[in-house]
């Protein structure tokens, strides 16, 4: 997906939403379980119920792996069910030395290898260039670098200085030489919102994907205040609060009503740009 | 396993040889290919040929990965093949953060998850202390974290300062706070030999895993000489050159020449400690 129709997707759907399917087998409503692929039922469930108010959705393959090859064929099918029309993100924060990392790129890209066609994946960036480069090869397909991400441990080393900028910033700043924005996102926590602004300054035109809104507490007008672009430029994942809004059936629309209520907050802050 | 059991492996087989069993379905021998799982019958013969001289076995997740369900089925057989007195190594450079680093610990070390029984596995730690720590709640296994590797891009970042040192000192340095060295080892690349020295220094107990010797370049006598410790503490890699030395019907022999070459040269390193 280009640069371009992402962010026409974005003001079609007057959302910036990404759903996180950080689908836990362990949490999902119980009548689920007697599915041959429960993950899959759920999963398509929660496609069905906010494809309208999403342009994104983000498996974190950490939830598939976990269940062993009976993940990796939920994750097929659920990436097969997604509609071409929307953004997807394997979120595996991938990353080793090039040969490697372009045997992780050919698994989320190339659908004869592991049967997977993402648009994009999240990758770490402590290796450096030549394990970011193997996923910049295809085209039409992502990469979305780490740079400050939600958690307590940021701190440890992304907020370390480096002559005078944090450790982010100069992740930010190389990886610029590496790709343009129409290939190149950044992984943004929205407990990091202050640092949106300068984080804006040094990736005027990136796309920020934005996790930590919700159960991470994460403010969505202060995400939208600084991350924001004329363009779009924004994709702000939800997971926990819209997956698990019920653990009844009516999960997949209590899951509709959680994403539809962050599409509306949304619609008004793309209103006043 | 424990350090005093991997050690006492060491001066036993006197090797500290690990073997990468970075698997490419593309380059074993073609007579392979009418098993009805090739990488694991290649797996198999490999281990079969060097199991007396190898310490450690380390499959690069990414060889599996990139085969979809199937090749987590070939790992799943490979691991359960290997002998238990032998370290086992998920390379995989996860890190994520908590409740996901949770689950990507779970997967390798839990073997009613994914069905895997690593002893370790390979961790990024770009997100900081609470995307490792995770994996160190599991009695008997280890970290491996990545500090200074093999590639050209681990000046990018690995070698930046950060106040009076690199920055893969201050991820060394953090790492000893959050674990004994009973549970916890550095990745520091063959071609970084020179920099063993200055590692020994604030590392001085902690297992050293050596990626890069033969096919990257790397010296194991200068690897050796700065990294050995009086109990051992070292696990160098090879991968390529002991995987792919025949591709002919010799290649578990020819593999095990190899290796035997490297575990003979060893053996002078640990007679002069």
């Amino acid at each position: 997906m280009t640069y371009q129709e992402l962010n026409h997707q974005i003001f079609q759907k007057q959302s910036y939403l990404c759903v996180g399917l950080d689908t836990d087998i362990r949490k999902i409503p119980s009548h689920l379980l007697t599915e041959s692929d429960p993950v899959f039922a759920f999963n398509k469930a929660i496609i069905d119920a906010t494809a309208d108010v999403a342009v994104a959705y983000k498996p974190n393959i950490a939830f598939y792996e976990a269940q062993g090859p009976r993940g990796w064929e939920s994750l097929q099918k659920t990436i097969e069910y997604i509609p071409r029309t929307i953004f997807t993100i394997a979120d595996a924060k991938r990353g080793d030395i090039g040969n490697t990392s372009d045997l992780y790129a050919r698994t989320f890209f190339d659908p004869t290898a592991a049967g997977l066609t993402f648009d994009s994946v999240t990758v770490a960036p402590y290796m450096g260039h030549d394990s970011v480069l193997p996923f910049l090869n295809y085209p039409g397909k992502w990469v979305i670098l780490l740079a400050l991400t939600s958690n307590p441990g940021s701190a440890d080393f992304q907020r370390q200085s480096v002559d005078d900028q944090e450790l982010f910033e100069l992740v930010i700043g190389q990886a610029q030489i590496w790709a343009d924005p129409e290939k190149l996102m950044f992984v943004v926590g929205a407990t990091q919102a202050k640092e949106l602004k300068r984080i804006r300054e040094i990736a005027p035109k990136n796309f920020l994907l934005v996790p930590g809104v919700g159960a991470q507490g994460g403010s969505l007008a202060d995400v939208s205040r600084y991350g924001l672009t004329p363009d779009g430029g924004l994709l702000v994942n939800a997971s926990r609060s819209i997956l698990y809004a019920s653990s009844g059936p009516d999960f997949a629309e209590r899951a509709r009503n959680k994403a539809e209520i962050l599409q509306r907050e949304m619609a008004t802050y793309l209103a006043g740009i």
